[in-house]
C-alpha cells in the first residue's frame, strides 16, 4: 500500500472519487432504510477499507435503475491511504456492478454536490425493430425510425435559462426554484443506439427523462418542433412528453471548476 | 398475425432462426435436466406459441456463461405462422436475455449444425487499468497494455488446417478428429475494448478460449510469436495458454451456403 507524503494527518483529507455503476439492482444513490443503494454499499466498503466511519457526499440523487458512467462523491477521511491505493481497494471490495475510476485530493471546502457547476446526462435508446438481449435494463427499446437531424434541430429550442416546471414530475418536484440553464443537448447515433446528451447547470426531478419523452413525442409527430418553447412557457407538466423509463438514463459527466 | 402463402401445410416447414442471448444466467445452449439452458427456454416458448412440440437443432453447444450475438437454430414446424410473426411472438415470450433477430424458411434438409460451413467467435477483453461496472460478466478484465499490431502478427501463425489438439481441453475433448481449419483471426480495438475475432470451419472444445489465453501469454512474453507453430505441432495442451473465462466469449456469426 502506498501512502501520501507531507499531509497533515491530524486533520481530515477531502477526496473526490469518480465511480461507475450499473443501477439495475439499486434503489438509486441515496441511503435508504431497508433498500440497497449505491451510497449504502460505499459507506460499508469505505468503513471496511479505512476502519472508520466516512461521511460521503454524492453529486446528486439518482432514481432506482438509473446508471452512472462518472458519478462523483466527496469523502472526508482521516487516513494516509494514497488515491491510487484507495481505488484498488475499492475495486477489490465493491460488488461487480460498482467500480472506482478516479480519485483526487480536493480542497477541504469542496462538496461533490454544492461545488458542481454542471452535469451531463445521456439517455440511451436502442432504435431497432427487435429488442436486444444485452440491453434489457440498459437502454429503452424504441422501434420506429428516429430522424437524428430533426431531433438535433428540436434540441436547439431547449437551450437557455428557463423555468422548466413543465419538465418536472409534479408531485415529487420539491425544488422551489424551477429555473435551470440547459447548456447543450446533442443527439448522436452509434450503430442502432441513439444517445441524447443533455448538459445543464442542474436538473429538476425527472427532467432528463421528460425531455427525452418529449423528443419521442416530436418523433411521433404528436408535438411540433415549434411547440417546444410554448411548452416551456406554459410551465404545465401535462404539455410535455412522457417520463421515459429510468433504466435508459446515465449520469455521464459532472463538471467542477478547476477539478477533474 | 400474418400467414405464409402457397405452402404445403400437410408437411412440416423448416425454419432457420437467428437469436441473440446473454449467457450469464444459462448453463449453455443444450438442454440439460435440472439446469436452465437456452434451448430449454426456446423449447418451452415455441411450444407455447405454436401449441405443438418443436424439435430444434442448434448450430453448436455453448458453455455456461458464453454469449451469442447471432446463434442459429433450425426448427421443423407444422404451422402457418409467418417468419415475421414468429419473431414478434418469440420476442414477446422470451425472457429479456434472449431475443430473436431473424427467421428464414430453409430447405427441408437444412440442419443448423450439419449445414454450417464456418463459425466466427469473438473474445472480448476490457483492456483498462480498472474494471468496468457494466462488463462484469461480459468481458475479461485485463489491465496490462496489449499491443494490437503484435497480436495481429501472431494471429497469422494460427491460419491454416492443422490438428489443434494443443488447443482442446483434454478431458472434455471428445471430438475424434482434431483437424480444423482456422480461416481468419483478427484483433481489433474499440476504445478500451480489445476484441479477438476467430473464424474456423469448426472449433474444438474450448479452442477459442485457449487461443485467446495463448495470445495473452504472448502479450506477457511467456510465449514467443515464433513458438505458435511449435505448439500446434506438439499437439500437447500443456504448451498452449490458459483457458480464459467463458463470459468473454461470444458466438458472433454462423456461416451457411446460400443462406443468411
Amino acid at each position: 500500500m502506498q501512502f501520501c507524503k507531507d499531509l497533515d494527518y491530524e486533520n481530515f483529507r477531502n477526496l473526490l472519487v469518480v465511480i461507475e455503476f450499473d443501477g439495475s439492482n439499486y434503489h438509486g444513490w441515496q441511503v435508504q432504510e431497508n433498500a440497497l443503494t449505491v451510497q449504502g454499499v460505499l459507506n460499508d466498503v469505505l468503513k471496511k477499507i479505512l476502519s472508520q466511519d466516512v461521511e460521503i457526499k454524492g453529486c446528486s440523487r439518482t432514481d432506482a435503475g438509473v446508471h452512472a458512467e462518472n458519478y462523483c462523491f466527496s469523502a472526508k477521511i482521516k487516513s494516509k491511504i494514497s488515491c491510487h491505493s484507495l481505488i484498488l481497494a475499492l475495486n477489490r471490495n465493491l460488488p461487480p456492478d460498482i467500480s472506482a475510476k478516479k480519485c483526487v485530493e480536493v480542497d477541504k471546502n469542496f462538496h461533490a454536490r454544492y461545488s458542481c457547476i454542471a452535469k451531463e446526462y445521456v439517455y440511451k435508446i436502442w432504435n431497432h425493430r427487435y429488442r436486444s438481449a444485452f440491453l434489457s435494463k440498459k437502454a429503452l427499446h424504441y422501434w420506429y425510425d428516429l430522424d437524428i437531424d430533426l431531433l438535433n434541430e428540436v434540441a436547439e429550442n431547449f437551450i437557455g435559462k428557463y423555468d422548466f416546471s413543465a419538465f418536472c414530475t409534479k408531485n415529487n418536484c420539491q425544488q422551489k426554484d424551477k429555473v435551470r440553464e440547459i447548456k447543450k443537448i446533442e443527439i448522436k447515433k452509434f450503430g442502432n443506439m441513439v444517445e441524447i446528451f443533455m448538459t445543464a447547470d442542474g436538473f429538476l426531478y425527472n427532467m432528463a427523462r421528460i425531455i427525452t419523452g418529449t423528443f419521442l413525442k416530436v418523433a411521433q409527430k404528436k408535438i411540433k418542433p415549434s411547440q417546444i418553447k410554448e411548452i416551456i412557457y406554459s410551465k404545465d407538466r401535462k404539455n410535455a412528453g412522457d417520463t421515459v423509463p429510468a433504466y435508459g438514463l446515465y449520469l455521464h459527466r459532472v463538471f467542477y471548476k478547476n477539478v477533474l
